[in-house]
C-alpha cells in the first residue's frame, strides 16, 4: 500500500491531489501524521480529496483512523495512520 | 442525527465512549471540530472508539471527513465535520 506522509506545513491542495491520485490508482491508501497540526492538514486534504473525487462521480471515500508508533530521528512517536479507501 | 461538538481540551475516553455510544445506538454520529487541535482530539476519540466497537466483534467504523461553516458566538467559522457510521 502506499504510504504518504503529511506534515503541518504539506499544502493542502498538492496534498488532495495525491491522496485523489493514489485512490485513482489502487483503490485505497495509507496516510501518516505526526502531531495537531499533521493530523488536521490531513483530514482537511481528505476532505478536499474527497470533493475531487466525488465531483467525478465516483463513489464517496471513507476513512479509517488509526494509531501508530513510528520511528522519527532515532525516537519513537505515536502518531495517526489515516486508511482511506474508495 | 445526533451531533457532538470536540474541542481541544475535551477528554479523550469520555468522548471516545460518546461516540461508542451514539454509534451504538443510532449507526452513526455527526462530530464537530473547529481549529487543529479540536480536529486531533477528534480523530484521536475516533480511533479509540474503532477499538471499543471492534473490541466488541461489531463491523468496523468508517469515517467521511467534510467542511462545515459554524457560526460561534455571531461569527461564521470553517470547521470540519466527521459523519461516523458503523
Amino acid at each position: 500500500m502506499e504510504i504518504l506522509r503529511v506534515a503541518s506545513r504539506s499544502n493542502l491542495n498538492p496534498t488532495a491531489g495525491a491522496i485523489a491520485s493514489v485512490l485513482e490508482e489502487n483503490g485505497v491508501v495509507e496516510i501518516h501524521a505526526i502531531g495537531a497540526g499533521a493530523v488536521n492538514q490531513t483530514v482537511k486534504a481528505i476532505a478536499i480529496a474527497r470533493r475531487m473525487v466525488e465531483e467525478e462521480g465516483k463513489a464517496p471515500i471513507k476513512v479509517i483512523p488509526g494509531f501508530i508508533e513510528l520511528e522519527i530521528d532515532g525516537k519513537t512517536k505515536t502518531g495517526i495512520r489515516f486508511i482511506v479507501e474508495r
